[in-house]
């Protein structure tokens, strides 16, 4: 609903064009991209469904104090916020992660729980646009809230590993860790981490995959600890056993269908720590390099501040670009995203209603067809249009054609054509 | 990726709870409404997908620059705009038609015309929240860019029907009009309108359906005009014949299956005038009487801000929230849009493998199966739970069941069970 002044010569002064840029980190996707994004939502949601979990959407907009704090201080920097036109501090969605623990707080009553949710829209970050990092991103989360049990932190594990198959990935691993494991290392032996140092020593060792065993004990000791304890305490945690809890976890895992080879125990693996109490886990595909491609982990703690008494829940979130990417350099989208599948042509201006029926019949059969909508175009650019547009056939009726009551089906990416009914047509395009 | 301070003794203290209020005119949508939303959006999708429109995402934020002043003043006024961290001034999409102009002129050398394109977004306004109005929420439209055609404004027109159709709406009336009917006012009769009134009479007559022609005349009255002027020229206005244009659409949409009886020339149709160029229409749903829920039209002249030359469009958007509504009056949802179609309870904690066998067999059957994840909570409150989740089937596997090998499968609205081997249940859920 535009409102323009009718005062023609503003618009159409066209010496004075517009700035027509797009903001540094957000972006338009054009249909090849487009599609390429609603395949893999499509897929990702298929599999949550199967799971049982339900769709949940939240505002765009939250009160500022609803967010600020919830994601440390770097989050505050980066966080979206303004004064609206009513004086009221705003912010843009961050995550989906607070406005979930708002959502269960605020509607306790109506909710039976455990709820199981998913939720995939856009937030918005204010980072240094760089690759594969951009200001505008879509989440794809699941969580699982009211429930502390193995059972429901092995179903988080299981359903980011389907989904990860269900896009066609072959190898990947799901690293996984236990919260509780960090905290043996304050309690098990002489010379243990000291309960403040431990969001140091944790920060120190989630670098270990990056920097190596020799650099984290080199921050560790710049941190004030003797070489000899920074060793003995990484040492120390690389020789955790699984806790209980992990074990009853993995031997799920399996139940449900994870083979050996796609997930591992990693007693250094620190992810996200901060609110963490549990279960943690991320998730590797072979040959993508970037990072994980998602990751999750239990947080009993985090929903109490906002319901104003403890529920427990257990979640993950998929990193939708870094797997659009992953999924593009292994070849995994398939050729068809095109969804039109037919162009019917206009031989000419007295064809037109002919190719309206035919363009119509063919809906009528749940075939997605296009009708050229300029009758006075040639039809050599109407055939360079529909391969532009990768549309695989185009359905040509000429005055023989009309004649025979037959069409010219041609297939462009074959180089073929056969001249034949309407119904051969429709059955051979669905 | 939260990162909550570690301390504990902050997360926990849940005396003080916080603020969590939504903002007003922002919503969240719980899994039953967010399924009904889903629903809509695919049925629109399907048809838009059946007639080779493609999809399209935009950017939340654009340069403040590029969406000022395209909206009129109300829209300067009800946008959401503010300085981001970087000192640029930006603002929430208003809508998704300049947006759309500026791809199309951005994109010019790579995007083959005609660009026939979907989108369905959010957008942001303002405005007071009242019933039915929302300050976030979605937007359907589809345009043509590229061609001016009596075929092309057919296309748009029969795609809205197609959509209201398939929603499931048995009926409604197209309303439809030519902005060329209004020019007519100035050139062809003695008492004609002058270029400078004609944006006054235009808005004055908008008011016909819901003021009627007496008090049109009296704001016409009012702004200046002689009751004899203001009268003439509205009985004028409603004596006006089709032009040759619409006589053509008119015959294509007849070809492409709209019944007489679901459109209707109104030489009296306004709508957003303001920038349209040619035809313009909207539809309207028998009964629903909020107004007209979805509209759109011809604008050969905005596209040519941005691209620095004269880009002709047709276009359209449904009112997604008035669908909604009228759908929900007239009872147009199915019933099973819950899409877990079966809850595997657990008898008790030694029958947690067996009931996660069952679980992920069906899954494997393209079954959505939700697995209750507590085995210690009682059989009956696992009932109770898919009650209140409208899950159609529980299956339930005791020590009787599992020694012969089958399950029970409970039908909770018919109150009905049946001792079942698991493939006898699958083939029932399927």
């Amino acid at each position: 609903m535009i409102n323009l002044p009718l005062n023609n010569s503003i618009i159409l002064c066209y010496d004075t064009v517009m700035n027509i840029q797009t903001l540094k980190g957000f972006r338009d996707f054009l249909p090849l991209e487009a599609r390429k994004r609603q395949f893999v939502l499509d897929k990702i949601k298929t599999v949550f469904t199967s799971f049982g979990f339900e769709p949940l959407e939240t505002p765009s907009l939250e009160y500022e104090e609803l967010l600020m704090g919830k994601y440390g201080d770097e989050g505050d920097k980066l966080m979206y916020r303004f004064e609206d036109n009513g004086a009221r501090r705003v912010a843009m969605r961050y995550d989906q992660t607070v406005p979930l623990a708002r959502v269960i707080a605020q509607y306790q009553n109506q909710l039976p729980l455990p709820f199981k949710r998913y939720q995939m829209q856009p937030v918005w970050r204010a980072d240094k646009p760089q690759k594969g990092r951009f200001r505008e991103f879509m989440q794809c989360d699941a969580d699982i809230i009211g429930v502390d049990t193995p059972l429901s932190d092995a179903e988080i594990i299981i359903s980011a590993g389907k989904a990860i198959e269900a896009l066609g990935f072959k190898n990947f691993k799901i690293l996984i860790n236990d919260r509780n494991i960090f905290s043996n290392l304050t309690t098990a032996f002489e010379q243990s981490v000291k309960e403040n140092e431990l969001p140091m020593v944790i920060r120190a060792i989630d670098k270990l995959k990056k920097i190596g065993e020799e650099k984290v004990i080199e921050e560790l000791v710049e941190n004030g600890l003797s070489t000899e304890r920074a060793t003995y305490i990484l040492q120390t945690l690389m020789d955790q056993q699984p806790t209980m809890r992990l074990k009853m976890i993995f031997h799920l895992i399996k139940q449900m269908g994870l083979k050996a080879e796609q997930f591992v125990f990693l007693p250094t693996l620190a992810r996200g720590l901060d609110y963490y109490t549990g279960l943690i886990f991320e998730i590797e595909i072979e040959d993508y390099t970037v990072g994980s491609v998602g990751g999750g982990g239990r947080y009993n703690n985090l929903i109490g501040m906002f319901a104003g008494k403890q529920i427990p829940a257990v979640g993950f979130a998929l990193g939708f670009d870094r797997l659009l990417e992953a999924m593009e350099e292994q070849q995994l989208f398939p050729m068809d995203l095109q969804q039109t599948k037919v162009l019917v042509s206009i031989f000419n201006i007295d064809f037109e209603d002919k190719a309206v029926a035919i363009s119509s019949l063919l809906r009528a059969n749940s075939i997605n067809a296009e009708l050229y909508l300029d009758s006075k175009v040639k039809m050599e650019k109407q055939l360079k249009y529909a391969d532009a547009k990768q549309i695989p056939y185009v359905i040509i009726q000429g005055p023989d054609e009309v004649e025979k009551n037959v069409v010219i089906l041609k297939n462009l990416a074959a180089r073929e054509q056969q001249t034949l009914t309407i119904d051969e047509v429709s059955k051979i395009l669905q």
